[in-house]
């Protein structure tokens, strides 16, 4: 799916949800353990009552790796089963890789070939050749983190000059151009390696949505995929007002509020009304930006 | 297995060395294809022929997945025949996983638990709580990426405040404490996540040798992960020289090298050959040390 196609069904969806299929089979309910296989039955019938108010679905490998090869089969079933609905629905593995040139091309082949997804998280860390794998897909998508949702994110990604910070604080201005965070040299790094907004998007935390205005004029026209809405404390509106664009250019992914929202058997019936309530959300929104 | 009993293994056998499992199968002999599991029995007479030489064994998992749930079981079959050799071999799945906290604790128990492995690759760009989830297995390891041995490893891993490191060019000291690179930052941070030498290593590409000595002041006990010698063109005796310390503290990992040092029917007497080679090197290396 080209970008274009993602701004057409966002437009047609008015919607920008993503719901995060972080599915864990200690938290799904119970009588669905009798099925054949629980965690794709969970899955099938959430992708089945939410889909009319979702633009993508984001898998994440964890849940699945948890339980091993047999794990690793219902996440192949779950994609098999997104994939019958694949002109209405974007589908991103968020598995986070990366690894030096000739192993990431067999994460690639994985996700890319193996599976067939539109999209995969990798990793910054391991630099150009760890991501420049994941490019040589045509109309597939590199999702690179960027600033992640998590309280860990201040570890490493914000990251700065001492100095230049110091003069930034004492309001002196230098003629250097101004040094970059970390997660902002991520963001304007990933041009020199022939990645752009046709095949690249960011990861930005929707519990930082005060810093997406910066990262907007860094990265106008990309889209951006935004975690942490819901469970982790993120505002949608807030996302919204400073992280849109011109084609949306923001796909908000929301997981346990919506896929937990009941563990009874009318779990389906309340994701359903949670993923509803988030899409009239987004409706407005949209129509606010004249989208 | 805990340090000390990595550091008897590493006695016992004269050897320090770890074969990567990057099995391809596209990559194996021919004959093997007939077989049932080809990439396992692949692995299998690899382990046979090679584990008198060894300390620890790598399969990296993206060589896994690119083949689906198929490929997850050849690496669940790997790891359950490794066990067998328990107090003889240590287990590392290279598998650079990182994601926010309740993910990460879904990747140990996929690795620690499911597959009870001895030690994971980590990628530290999420931080804190992408990895103390990993902390929670007693005698199980985190493998930090700090320094990588690809190319890219230069586009994130070196930054360093622009004006210190011009100061530090100039020869002006300041009293300041000096700041930290990158790689160097993650090495002294994961110190205040309550990992030590006892839980966690770091993985440091031997393509930078060099830098091994630096490495050592700042992580003198701390067991190190050297990959790249071989095919990626690290030399073992400089990685000795300047990464050693009393419990000789490094790892050296070799894949492509040994496990596709023919690909006729000699594969496993080949690969034999190959690690025995490096062994003998390694026992010398030992030697010099006093170990």
């Amino acid at each position: 799916m080209n970008r274009n196609e993602l701004f057409e069904l966002i437009k047609k969806k008015e919607s920008f949800l993503c719901v995060g299929l972080d599915t864990d089979i200690h938290k799904i309910p119970r009588h669905l353990l009798d099925t054949e296989d629980p965690v794709f039955e969970f899955n099938k019938q959430i992708i089945d009552a939410t889909r009319q108010y979702t633009i993508a679905y984001k898998p994440n490998t964890a849940f699945y790796e948890s339980r091993g090869a047999e794990g690793w089969r219902s996440l192949e079933k779950t994609i098999e089963y997104l994939k019958k609905f694949e002109k209405e629905l974007f589908i991103i593995a968020d598995a986070k890789r990366g690894d030096i040139g000739n192993t990431s091309k067999q994460y690639a082949n994985a996700f890319f070939k193996h599976m067939d997804v539109d999209a995969i998280t990798v990793a910054p860390y391991m630099g150009e050749d760890s991501v420049t794998p994941f490019l040589d897909y045509p109309g597939k998508w590199v999702i690179l983190l960027a600033l992640t949702s998590n309280i860990g994110a201040y570890d490493f990604q914000f990251l700065q000059p001492q100095f230049s910070a110091m003069m930034e604080k004492m309001g002196i201005r230098t003629k250097r151009p101004k040094p970059k965070k970390l997660f902002e040299q991520v963001l304007t790094t990933s041009y020199q390696w022939g990645a752009n907004e046709d095949n690249m998007m960011f990861v930005v935390g929707a519990t930082k949505a005060e810093m997406l205005a910066g990262i907007r004029q860094i990265v106008p026209n990309h889209f951006l995929l935004v975690p942490g809405v819901g469970a982790q404390g993120g505002s949608l509106e807030e996302v919204a007002e400073f992280g849109m664009n011109n084609q949306c250019g923001i796909i908000v992914n929301s997981s346990r509020g919506i896929i937990y929202a009941s563990n009874e058997d009318d779990f389906a019936e309340k994701a359903a009304e949670k993923a509803q309530e988030i899409q009239i959300k987004m409706k407005n929104l949209l129509k606010q930006k004249g989208l």
